[in-house]
């Protein structure tokens, strides 16, 4: 099967919020899916975007059963290692399950090597649900370490009420710890 | 005592530097740390910057047993997340030992979840290490989940040779997938 990895355009986004949605309920999370086709266009295609993205094309004469030719996709940005420096933090690897089997995630996950390569990126980081045995797999076999159990990372985040809250402290804090012009 | 958090300059790099090494023997992992304090003025103080830092600065009179005014930094950059937008990932939060208990550690928190705020980010990211107690309970505290624990996401990474071999991969790949010209 022919197979193009290009680098995603603005009339791609479509598609590929159609496979973040695929890859979401993949990952049994549809409801946590806030983003719309018009913010990703917004985000990732105007000035100073705030990712990137290859997509996976195959031939119109291959189209999937809904008759789709935009197949797979990888979303990824550039992140900071006070250790290493500037490194890459692939978000979402995708492809859609009628066409896995032929090689189209290890290209897309090798093209996006390159691509971290030639940016002088030190690191790939990407997160990997630990029940996604499959994901995994595919990621160690490759060479990638889990360092969660290597080394005990967890990840951890605030969003919604408790960033919120958060940072409504910061007026409290003032009071607190300093001057209230010493405080940014 | 009087703390100022302010955001990080061009000149605060020695200190920085010093507080990432802090910071690395305290997690164990002092040999991961690679970046030169020229690197950090490159990659945080130029055009397009990789990371922006807030410090935390203590007046003269309260200075370090060694002589240090600059006492702690939070260091953080923008990152991207396909299903809530534009998200803030906190890579080192620290405060020197000698000037804990105060409350420093909880105003660069909360002053970067202002940050975030307005920066429109809906989440803000962080990793910890699974025995540091001390750390996860100040996160969690302040109303942080740990995802590790929570969905069960789990931190991989290629670096060096992994990432080396992935990147050369494609070349290879060309001649399998497809036609030479079909893949970027």
């Amino acid at each position: 099967m022919d197979v193009k990895i290009r680098v995603a355009t603005k009339g791609d986004c479509k598609d590929i919020s159609r496979l973040i949605m695929d890859l979401a309920v993949h990952d049994k999370m549809s409801d946590q899916v806030k983003l719309s086709c018009d913010e990703l266009q917004r985000d990732g295609f105007s000035q100073n975007p705030l990712f990137e993205c290859l997509v996976a094309e195959i031939a119109d004469e291959n189209k999937s059963k809904e008759g789709f030719t935009i197949i797979g996709y990888a979303l990824y940005f550039y992140i900071y290692c006070t250790w290493k420096g500037r490194s890459m933090y692939l978000e979402d690897l995708y492809v859609m399950p009628e066409f896995r089997g032929f090689g189209i995630g290890k290209s897309l996950l090798s093209n996006i090597a390159q691509v971290a390569k030639e940016k002088q990126c030190a690191r790939l980081h990407l997160i990997v649900l630990n029940w996604n045995s499959h994901s995994l797999d595919f990621y160690t076999a490759r060479g990638a370490q889990d360092l969660t159990v290597k080394e005990g990372w967890h990840l951890v985040h605030f969003d919604g009420q408790s960033l919120d809250h958060l940072a409504n402290e910061t007026q409290q804090i003032r009071k607190c710890v300093s001057g209230e012009d010493k405080v940014v």
